[in-house]
């Protein structure tokens, strides 16, 4: 998408963003981190932010959760791309484990926590495609075969913008 | 990354760029176009580029193909994803289906072609990431189970700008 600079008139291009982050597991259950910035402020999510340019995804996706659970991580398997065409994200998601089983809240972050799985916070998620990974990373679990999603996440006609959910799932393809 | 505008002076933040393609699957062929534009001019790729704001990967993927090689093509599943931070740009791959057998060259394209697996033309390939992609294709069919593939591609020290096959492949995931 071209978008001229409305300071200088040059053209630059906008193009999306990935946000990279790890679903990290431990002891039958995942890190959560309760977001101490804005937005969703006080929510919680999976550790992630925006892929640096001159790193790879796995490697984005472990500093985001150095930086934001200061935990140590090793990359295990890519779990899930989730597109948000509508603000121009993609988020890309690897299941990861702890190198040693350290964790504390970084300086974005209000606490950090492990989940079991029936005890994850659904009405308190800070992001709708944090709601769809841990829905999807849930089923898999419980049926025994932990795959590799991709998806988009389109907000449904009339959803308001603090409606984190109000969306549809298109697309979902699993291998 | 941060960047100064050197017109401006205003602060712009640069991020890596997805690029989206398709590996076209018909009668056990993939179908090539050979490049009519630079870089890479008269080399074969599968048809791909950058993903633009508002389209999901998948949509962005089809959209290229039917520029490239005048298929419409549905989306089967993810295939890979292929980081190259020493350029900041990370190829999405999907496998896909032609709803009609039909193609022929788009504006960027000299020539589209379906290629059998033991007829790639692997010395005339445009880039490391398509040599990579159907490297990983090619032995993923042999073993009857295709599979989603995360890597990074890293030039190796020394090699130079038109070495395309001087690389290593880091952090190779499959699900």
């Amino acid at each position: 998408m071209r978008a001229v600079c409305s300071s200088c008139g040059r053209v630059h291009y906008e193009n999306p963003k990935m946000v990279v982050g790890c679903l990290v597991e431990h002891d039958n259950k995942v890190l959560l981190c309760r977001r101490k910035i804005e937005p969703a402020y006080g929510l919680w999510t999976l550790p992630a932010g925006y892929l640096e340019v001159g790193e790879s995804a796995a490697e984005g996706a472990s500093r985001e959760t150095l930086e934001e659970a200061c935990a140590d991580v090793e990359i295990v398997s890519p779990f899930a791309q989730l597109d948000i065409p509508l603000i121009g994200q993609s988020y890309i998601i690897f299941r990861a484990r702890m190198k040693t089983p350290s964790f504390s809240p970084g300086s974005e972050s209000l606490e950090c926590e492990l989940f079991a799985l029936d005890d994850i916070p659904f009405d308190s998620l800070a992001f709708s495609s944090i709601i769809v990974t841990l829905r999807m990373y849930i089923e898999d679990v419980k049926a025994g075969n932990i795959k590799f999603h991709y998806c988009t996440i389109n907000k449904r006609i009339g959803a308001g913008p603090s409606d984190l959910r109000s969306f549809d799932i298109d697309n979902h393809l699993a291998v």
